[in-house]
């Protein structure tokens, strides 16, 4: 068992939680994202990671089988899920069903912060290939929203 | 799957979750509390769930096999976890091992709301008998605690 008490001291870090690389692959495009595991371990089925992304940063467009629970602690941005692209904001609430290609883009002006609940066990990320990115664009929206 | 967005209202309440009674079972001792369960289901291995506990409300006294892991979303209390006594406001991170006697108390200013993840597959709780209460009572910190 990790440390019982972890206060916040500020701006979203934590005491004994490390911030890290967003991916480790280099090949997965992203923007200006962190990555802090905040519980995570042998005794608990599922991981609670808390993610921050940079003003007109984004995470990586895509898709798994595992479902992605996610509530949004900080900021503003937008959400592409599936072909549905939303406005987000502190404390909404996104489930990522299976295989749904999947982004978030932080807006200009303040970091979007989010916690995200899945499971230990899961698979790898797909990425988009280029017949998926032409299925994606097709629709305005979401062109707009890929390009940011 | 669910919904797929659910936006925060206000004042943590979300669209299409309902706010529950807090145990079903009459007999556990707590004193104002609401239970709302933001994300379950056969697709998660875990439950993300939202409680609040009204100013000088406090979650039952109790402990069970399972962990919980607590990140405080509003206000401020305190907790007790084990023998520990600790304050704790927004965004601190508690951990629960098991089988370790643990109960939240809010402050009388404000409530104090946290988040709760736990394993779907549970034991339930256990509560302290006559006995586990003289152990606990026997550390002053912790008696104060109790008595609120």
């Amino acid at each position: 068992m990790a440390v019982m008490f972890r206060p916040h001291h500020k701006n979203f870090t934590w005491q004994d939680v490390e911030k890290l690389a967003y991916k480790d692959a280099g090949d997965a495009p992203f923007k200006d994202v962190t990555r802090q595991v905040l519980f995570s371990g042998a005794d608990l089925k599922s991981e609670l990671r808390y993610f921050e992304v940079a003003p007109n940063g984004y995470t990586t467009l895509e898709r798994h089988e595992h479902v992605h629970a996610v509530m949004i602690l900080r900021g503003a941005g937008h959400c592409l899920l599936g072909s549905d692209v939303r406005a987000v904001k502190a404390y909404d609430l996104i489930a990522v069903p299976p295989l749904t290609w999947h982004q978030l883009r932080a807006g200009s002006e303040e970091p979007l912060g989010f916690l995200c609940m899945v499971d230990a066990a899961r698979d790898k990320p797909q990425l988009p290939d280029e017949q998926d990115l032409k299925a994606l664009n097709a629709d305005p929206l979401v062109a707009a929203f890929l390009k940011g």
